[in-house]
């Protein structure tokens, strides 16, 4: 039995890790922490976990998770990620990091989307992006891995076929994305209020939304070529699911036959994407770690469409699949 | 013109006020006020009020209020309520409270159910209760009205011919109430956002609610008896709407033709009332001025529904009614 | 008072015109119709009408409403709105059609894209388009207005000043559009239950939807040249409001202050339209007759949002708004 | 590996029967069942299976069922599942049936609430009622189980404790139930469009749900006594999930304490259901076969609550607990 810690255990996320690791045959769920006092128990922070969970939620240092831990799930806030993942590493942990903090390769760009001077720098270069349909040869070994964003890693696995075949032109790829609001966290927000949210739907953060530059760098290290997007994102009045439709112009007249057969070539050994013919929606994929794909021609311009649980596949489902990459077993392990 | 003033305009009981005050053709906004600092145009607060409204809203002095406007809706918290109202009224201003603190007749209830003493307990007794489907005779020449509860008036609405009548125990009425999320305010509580709500019922408040003794006081001043409920709030998610089923116990056999001729009777020349055949549904009254009211047996159990939207009938609309009344206008007046 | 008749009372829009023509100050409901039989009274069809309109909805010739009613809303399906058009004109109605029968100029375009053949081609050239911030001069004497789709006019609203000012170019433009269900009409349909819809977002008709030839064929009117759009209609699990994301290539460099100053400059005298700073949210406009438009630049790309609610501003407003320019009213007359 | 057949695959049930059996190690699905023609593959049908399952839906007959299939879970309506499992039976099969068809014992109560004679009611008092928690002993040797209600099971949950204590009267026990959408079924009705359900609580089959005989069969059989029931079923704008709120009267006063005491022991050993303090959320219990309960004191009011998710705990998930116990396997495999 793995021993497995959840560092921020109090947000959406750590509740999906907690649901799925309910019935992950092989892990042994060891340390919960919050920086809320009074130690409440994790069923009083996450009423569904009762009978499943019965720990509680501590204040631990780092040392202390070191000591209980073989393998930690790094929920935290990023900056918070940053600070505490170098003493996990020293302490013999194995992460992974659900922040954005290790996600970037280069810390002046981090410094300039998320606005903070990153205190790890070096470690940026050789932590793995954890989006085991690009980097599964890379997991296996991986002391830290950078769990993606939500709309990164749907926006990449509909765009990263067409991409690595060469047809489409890398720039100015508009994706147009739509998510449910439990992406905004579970911190009490005006904007992610339930009579603020409901019968609406809007955008935000155009041009500014900072999963911008994680698209953007995976989907040039998958184009072999500079890759930029304008990302829009949108709220739902949703739970769960993000739905991305994109925008790519084709460098020359394909068949909508021949885009299904690149897509599908691509995930061929890929339990977690499914190639669909019908249009993906957030409601076929919800509670699952599947990311659902689908193209059509529009007249002249080409549509991709993603979707995903951006919970799960989205966040906790993937951080699954890498840890059980990162153990040897088998990725669907508890995913099904 | 009227001059009017809002005090507390950065809620939705306050937003819904002003849309219709829009259409309201004798009455001139002339104040609205906020602890925010920066004096925000109350469209950057309220989006949908563009075009509509082009006021700031200002962190006046009761004084300041008092200088401008005729007429205030005082939708601020309890307690600040209480602070302010002896001001405004000093000033010449005739009120429409909407917060809780003038609702209770007895200082002693108001201290058990609020936790605070009333620091205005003299004038207790002396407020006009604004339900003007009961009390129409005394708010034309009120100074200060106490708009009621939003669960408050739905249940008193449905119980009131019943216990006019004499038909029902006026003791252990049962009332399960389901309402919306917008009838929790706008300040971000972790209960309130979106993702806790959304695909969810619950039940909150069992025994403890605020608005038992306020539904308690006025249907016994209906009864001309002690009535006493059982009141069990429950949170839909739905943005707005009441619908409260309630369980009273018949004295004797009465039919269920008897029981609608006793409702229809009772609100013969109530524009506001509607009693129906069809079981009340939220969607039917809401973003209307409507109280939607019907009866059944349910074998020897009678059910008596009452349908309402919490922010108009329940909070704003019922307002502009007393508003109306007071200033001797058709009480129906920019609320079709 | 003008006397108003409703054919097709049992819809969505028919349930919309009544509550608006409920506070219309110059009109008098004389007939609904419908083919269910039995005359069912209006408020057993829509309870919502309960106490605003007591009239049944008849299964009524095309000549006995002509005989009552001086202007007709057509709420019927396509196909059967070319049926009844003719006659009614024939008897001296003027008519608001709010199906898709008289929008296209071109039989061969409305063959193509509904797949019937019109049977009543001569007109469709002579009919005004009745999207009044676009055709204001020629409604009010017209005897038939096609009333415009609600995905058409708000997608048009957007894109209208930048091509009339030749900012952007008339080709390719992308629309992803975002409707609530009730788009989808009252008929029951798998895909419109609520356990298919809610929590769910995907996308439809892509390269197939009715609303393509009517954006181009007014926009291109409006352009000067031909415009050709990519129009990917989504459905958002919410009653009512469409989002239009529009994203239009600029012709040349434009500071987005430019793009806002022709925006406003275009609508300066149009109430129902808001050029707003914030981007626009269906929630700000539902139930009201306003489009809110705003603009962003993302990165290199321009982007161009326009919400209104579907069936207000989308159909049953911008009629009444059409009815009042028809009748030499004020044009916000009952909208406000 | 046993194989299992499902009749009547299209509906919600058995979209949820195969989401769970996806995950069920000792199961091979080897038929399913419709009566639309063309052999619809299951994906087609329901989206979310892809690549979980890769059958047709076939029109078979029920001697081809029998042939393939060792278990079959018989998801058709009811009347005509009483048609189909007679030769079922005779086939050789074990049955789990979804529908009403054998829940009641008495073949006269069944033609009072169904409106139709029942066909092979000499099966009906022998059947075994698939509720675990109180029929364990009997499910492993049935050859036909009896799958409840989803309003019937929650409600049931809830009040055995207590009245298998006889702490109170089993007469007029008053149910408020709220259900989600899905409970309705999946055939397009105008009752259960999103654009009706949305925004919208109201109350349905007041004295005439069907659910109501069931109920009272069970829990008179349960107190030894007859037990009578005021069944108010709500209908919620959410996808599933059902909270049943419960006023039994106390037969003499009883502390909260001993209360909750009694419940638990009744439940000791049973993994599904949750004594829980805090009230319980449909939320909680949400794509779960848990069913969570707790008690207040509403002043002297008794109220009971009891939430489910009505597809897993209140359709599919209790019965592939049954199957699980027809099977002799841990009653809990396949639904953590």
């Amino acid at each position: 039995m793995t021993k497995v810690a959840i560092l921020g255990a109090t947000g959406y996320t750590a509740l999906e890790l907690l649901k799925i690791l309910a019935r992950h045959p092989q892990t042994d769920v060891v340390a919960l922490t919050t920086r809320q006092t009074g130690n409440p128990r994790i069923a009083e922070i996450h009423p569904s976990l009762t009978g499943l969970f019965d720990l509680p939620c501590e204040n631990l240092s780092h040392e202390e998770v070191g000591q209980r831990a073989d393998v930690v799930f790094c929920a935290l806030p990023h900056t918070a990620s940053m600070e505490a993942i170098p003493q996990l590493l020293d302490a013999g942990c194995r992460i992974v990091d659900l922040s954005a903090d290790y996600r970037l390769n280069d810390p002046g760009a981090y410094e300039q989307w998320y606005g903070h001077v990153h205190t790890d720098p070096t470690r940026l270069s050789t932590t793995v992006y954890g989006l085991p349909e690009l980097y599964q040869d890379q997991i296996p070994q991986a002391k830290l891995v950078a769990n993606p964003g939500c709309y990164t890693s749907t926006s990449i696995l509909g765009l990263a076929p067409l991409l690595s075949a060469g047809l489409i032109k890398p720039d100015g790829i508009i994706i147009d994305a739509k998510s449910g609001v439990s992406g905004a966290g579970r911190s009490p927000k005006l904007g992610t209020l339930y009579a603020e949210c409901n019968e609406s739907v809007t955008a935000y953060g155009i041009g500014t939304h900072r999963h911008t530059p994680e698209i953007e760098q995976v989907l040039s290290d998958v184009a072999g070529a500079t890759v930029s997007v304008a990302f829009n994102p949108h709220l739902m009045p949703m739970d769960r699911g993000i739905l991305c439709t994109m925008y790519p112009r084709l460098k020359s007249e394909t068949s909508v036959e021949d885009l299904f057969t690149v897509c599908r070539d691509f995930y061929a050994n890929q339990p977690f994407v499914r190639v669909v013919e019908h249009i993906p929606a957030t409601k076929h994929v919800a509670h699952t770690n599947f990311c659902d794909i689908s193209v059509r021609m529009n007249r002249n311009q080409l549509v991709v469409f993603s979707a995903t649980d951006n919970l799960i596949k989205g966040a906790s489902g993937v951080a699954i699949q890498n840890y059980n990459l990162m153990l040897g077993l088998d990725q669907q392990t508890g995913l099904l």
